[in-house]
This record gives structure tokens, C-alpha cells and sequence, in this order.
């Protein structure tokens, strides 16, 4: 049992929010940050950021806040962000070539090594500096590329097949936009997104605020 | 101060994936469930379950569990899905195309009454059933439509200024998918989806499971 296996999932979950917003704090220039200013931001409790920051170490400095720079790099650290994560994915339709253009993922320190598609009009087709590639070399350039995370953006009725290709081809974890449960071997780490969650969270608070009524706007979310 | 202003931001977020996981259960044909199970789910703790959803009224019964089906409901209506928003999308690059292709937005019930571009190539072209429209009549369409909740799918340079229009317009709230952090009148929430915190959460997975080390299956993550 390693010590990183008893932080809950909860702290996990948010240690990317909290690098977000120590990003955006870095990009306007504020170089101390209590727990409270974070708290502000992101609407959780300043206790609990204190609380999930402290199982990572000592970040801050009591009376004064965290020193935004330093742990911005730890926190990133911690997620594995140092660690340049080739990635591949799969399916180029509008949500593939969405993500294709995303600059979000070399951003973070991600690679873009490949795209696949299984379709022969599509295959061949530029997209930024890559070409799709067929579908059927995905094992072979899996390897060859030493790619370790796959994107399936192909339809919800494929999805299924692409994850059981991509896990025989070696893959270490899988980023899913299909609306399905995947069912992967426990050792393959795999977070699926869904839209619904944060479209919800909208219609909640337009349901729970009249327009004239001003209250929830610390309430903003970014999720 | 109405009674919602005091359920916490916290809560309300995880109010939308309870939604999803009960949605899930009934796909399954689950009609009980308990807090253990729904925790096991989502990754969250019991207590935090049987505390959230308390707060909205009685929707189980001790030692049985939640009636998937009646609490699935009632959660619903707390998220204000059964108000039938009606929806636009601006920008019809691939992000705006897999947005108003993707099935999860009729699902919850939000209706896509507008589609709009800048660009003279794109308006006029068929997405779907709607036709893009040109964004000069923004204000007037989304008036005649009773359009109420406006997504941002334009890229990062152009985002504030369509928030700023859509505001004008008397829209009630935006989601977001441009990396920017919006200016929006604090009586207008709005949501705002960054794909880095999902990508970030993989990477931290990656980096703290060997691939012969099955410890995390329980953590996979749906965000």
C-alpha cells in the first residue's frame, strides 16, 4: 500500500481545479494566494483547501497564503503534468477535430502523436500537422509511438470496440467523450466526460435565480 | 434570503452527477439504491450522499435505500430540467458542430432553438434540423424565440464580446466553452467547461498506478 492510494478520490478531483485557478492567477499576476482568495474562486470551503493541500505538504506559509508559483509546479508535479503524455485519438468527427484544435492538451504538456479514424474518406485528411491515420495500424503505432493515453470521440455504438482495441494495444488510460459506460480492466484509468453534468448545473441556477435577484452571482460556476 | 440561497455550491455541483448516476441505474432497471451503492458510483462518501440529498426533502427510506426512480424525478425538478430551456449555440466551428450534434442536450430536455455564425461561408449551411443563422440578428432571434440559455462556442479571442451581446439580448445564462474566464453582470450565471481539469485528473491517475497495480479500479473517474 503506497501512500498516495489513501488520498479519496474527492481531494483528486479537485487538485486539477486548483492548478486551473493557480494558472489564472499566475496569467494576472497575483503571486500570493490565501486559502480564502482560492476558496472565493472556486467555491469550496477554505478549510477543506487547507485540508487537501496539507496531505501534499508544506505549500504556504501561515498568515501570509501559498506562494501561487511554488504550488502551481507541485501541484502540477503531482498530477504528472512534468511528464509529457503522448496521446492519440480516435474518431474525427466534429468532436475529435474539436479536441484535434484543443490547445488546452498541449497546454498542459500533452502531445498530440496520432489520430485515427476507420473511415477511408477521412483517413489521409490533414488535421493541424497530423494526418489521420487508419484504424487499423492502431496497435502498430501505439507501440511504435509509445502513446499512453487514447481519446475516444467516435460514436456512443463504437466506443466500446475502440476501448478494447486500444487496452490490447498496451494503452496505460483512456479519456472517453462517447455517452457510455466503458467497461475496462481495473488497471487502466479512464475518466469519461460528460456534458449533461454542467449543462445541469446551469439550468439549476437559472431555475433558482430571478433575474432581478443578484445573490448567486458568487455562486458562478466553473467546472 | 429564499431557502435555496443557503444549499451550498458544493452540493448543487454534485447535484447533476447524482442526476446522471441515478439516470444510469434506471437504464440498468435499478429500483433501489443505496447511499453505499450510489457512493461507490461516484466516488463520494455515503454520509456526504445521505447529507446532500436530506436537504431536499425525504426521499428514502431507512435500511431500504432511495427509490431510484422517485428520487431521479425530484432531482430533475431541483435542477429545473423539466422547464424546457430553449437553447443557441454561437459559433459553428467543429466545437459548435459536436455541440449541436450531441444527443445529451435533448436528453435533459433543453431544446436548440438557434444556431449562429459570423462567418458568410457557414451561415446558411445545415446542422441538423436548424440552419446556421448569422449572428448580426442575435438579439432580435433570441427575443422572438424566448431563448434562454446562450453556449459559447466561438474561439477564446471572440468569446467576451459574444457574452457581451448575448447579455444585451436579455439572455439568462451562458455556458462556456471558450478558455476564457467571461465578464457576465452577476445576475447571470453561467457555467464554464475547461477539458483540462478531466485531462489533468487522468494524468494524476497515470502517474500514481503501475500497470500491474489494479488499487485504483474503484477510483476510475466520471467527471
Amino acid at each position: 500500500m503506497q501512500e498516495h492510494l489513501s488520498i479519496s478520490k474527492a481531494t483528486v478531483d479537485r487538485l486539477p481545479r486548483y492548478y486551473r485557478c493557480l494558472r489564472q492567477l499566475t496569467d494576472e499576476g497575483v503571486e500570493i494566494a490565501s486559502s480564502e482568495e482560492l476558496g472565493r474562486r472556486l467555491a469550496i470551503n477554505p478549510e477543506q483547501i487547507r485540508k487537501d493541500l496539507a496531505f501534499f505538504g508544506q505549500f504556504g506559509k501561515k498568515g501570509v497564503g501559498y506562494y501561487v508559483a511554488e504550488l502551481k509546479e507541485s501541484i502540477g508535479g503531482i498530477l504528472g503534468l512534468d511528464q509529457h503524455w503522448n496521446v492519440a485519438i480516435i474518431g474525427m468527427g466534429h468532436l475529435g477535430a474539436a479536441l484535434a484544435n484543443y490547445q488546452g492538451i498541449a497546454r498542459l504538456g500533452f502531445r498530440l502523436a496520432a489520430i485515427f479514424d476507420a473511415n477511408p474518406v477521412v483517413i489521409g485528411t490533414r488535421v493541424g500537422e497530423r494526418r489521420v491515420e487508419d484504424i487499423a495500424y492502431l496497435a502498430e503505432i501505439i507501440a511504435e509511438r509509445d502513446i499512453q493515453i487514447g481519446v475516444i470521440a467516435v460514436p456512443a455504438a463504437h466506443a466500446q470496440g475502440v476501448a478494447d482495441q486500444l487496452v490490447a494495444a498496451g494503452i496505460r488510460g483512456i479519456w472517453n467523450f462517447a455517452p457510455v459506460k466503458l467497461r475496462v480492466p481495473p488497471s487502466i484509468p479512464f475518466v469519461s466526460e460528460d456534458l449533461s453534468v454542467g449543462l445541469s448545473a446551469l439550468s439549476y441556477y437559472l431555475t433558482h435565480t430571478s433575474a432581478e435577484d443578484g445573490e448567486l452571482s458568487d455562486k458562478n460556476l466553473t467546472n
